[in-house]
């Protein structure tokens, strides 16, 4: 078996564009993992407007030049170098496919969003379990009830990832993560899932669900799926996002984004 | 003699619209300070995107709605409330006024970007000598031989504040400074002033000269006038900045900055 975390980005996204379709948590250790938002240019200043004021799930890693499809911090292709990708029409999704070459559009620009698929090795490093690793699973994530600030024509609510943990280990969690703000840094979030309008764990809006044992915490991230909820909640004419958790893997060190 | 440091963002704010004119290093102290660009709407998407590529310099603090002449982090008016003001047109500064009133036009986008004065309360306290203050100067600003990394039609250099400090200080300056990265954080460059293409710390191209004590050595932190460096450069139609060192004091919390 592949030893996926060994495998540099280059040689993953080789598998990706050869159709391997998969999600990438654990994939290329110690390279940034990125959600992609592409939308036509007449959209863009709206989208980047609307990441600048919801830094918390909308880090932004790169932006390409319109028609581009690779960038200083992907040299890959956009269009075929990710698992899986879906497609949204006037906000609802039309598809879900392993590559979009037939539908980019020569004014499309591409915004590549931190992902905390980033920093699971340094909490795996600090003794945190991550639950969706040990069942093999995409990670769980929730639609909220919490409004991102609107931008422009874009609206719609705060996405998040889950991750359980024992109550002991949730001050270390929000300590090692603290220190990715560019991969959503910090929790949002810690316990009282109610609080988020989360009803129900065990159903999450994407992904999977994942064993949250007794006693354990619930810890919850800014998700960089929050902009397809904007898509879906505002209803543009085009827009391609990845699928959840299943992300593009950027030339980005892991470690360029650590702050003390 | 006012305590300008112990003055709320409002009380500094009736001060400059009543028409004092100063430089605003030392001002309110807690509160951040930032940089204006305000462009029309047409050139909002390129400004924003080259803040996005250059954080260091254009770390974006709000942006205005189309029009809108106040915002959420500045409850003033960004026509009036600054001490002085600069106005570009084609790239050419044609005019250093305390009130933009006539010249805000009803597409004007303003970007308020964080400035290095927010964290000199954190240096003083950390013991780390703040020059321009013991002098009572403007901070001394220098355009380098840096490029920034283009966006749309802006491009132009780096510009650079500079303090001078005891070379046993400059480590604690580095800590201290890190943990801002919203009003520019860590400095860019440590001595050799000549790798940056300054040839006279006595002769800054914005702000005041301030002496460097024999064994100093001068730090460099990225700087909120980039922006206007950009426009000289590029040359668009019209854009309005602070006049250098001439800060909107926003009611935005210094300690809101903070990482580990």
């Amino acid at each position: 078996m592949t030893d996926v975390a060994a495998l540099t980005p280059t040689e993953a996204r080789a598998r990706f564009r050869a159709g391997l379709r998969v999600p990438t948590s654990g994939w290329s250790a110690g390279w940034t993992q990125a959600n992609l938002l592409a939308v036509p240019r007449d959209l863009a200043y709206d989208f980047l407007l609307f990441a600048q004021r919801n830094p918390a799930p909308c880090p932004i890693l790169d932006v390409t030049e319109p028609g581009e499809v690779s960038s200083l911090r992907f040299a890959g292709d956009l269009r075929t170098d990710l698992p899986a990708y879906r497609i949204y029409e006037h906000g609802e999704l039309v598809a879900e496919v392993d590559d979009v070459t037939d539908r980019w559009r020569d004014d499309m620009v591409a915004f590549l969003i931190g992902c905390s698929f980033t920093f699971e090795a340094a909490l795996l490093e600090a003794g945190v379990p991550v639950r969706h690793l040990e069942q093999g699973r995409n990670v769980p994530m929730f639609r909220t009830s919490v409004a991102c600030r609107p931008a422009g024509s874009l609206s719609g609510p705060l996405v998040v990832s889950m991750r359980p943990m024992p109550a002991s280990q949730v001050a270390t969690a929000v300590r090692v993560t603290s220190r990715y703000p560019a991969v959503h840094g910090a929790p949002v979030h810690i316990g009282s899932p109610a609080e988020l309008g989360i009803t129900d764990l065990d159903a999450p809006d994407f992904g999977d669900p994942v064993e949250v044992r007794p006693g354990e915490v619930p810890v919850f991230w800014a998700c960089g799926v929050t902009p397809q909820a904007a898509v879906m909640q505002s209803r543009p004419a085009l827009a391609i996002g990845h699928a959840p958790g299943h992300m593009a893997i950027t030339d980005i060190r892991e470690s360029e984004h650590l702050v003390p």
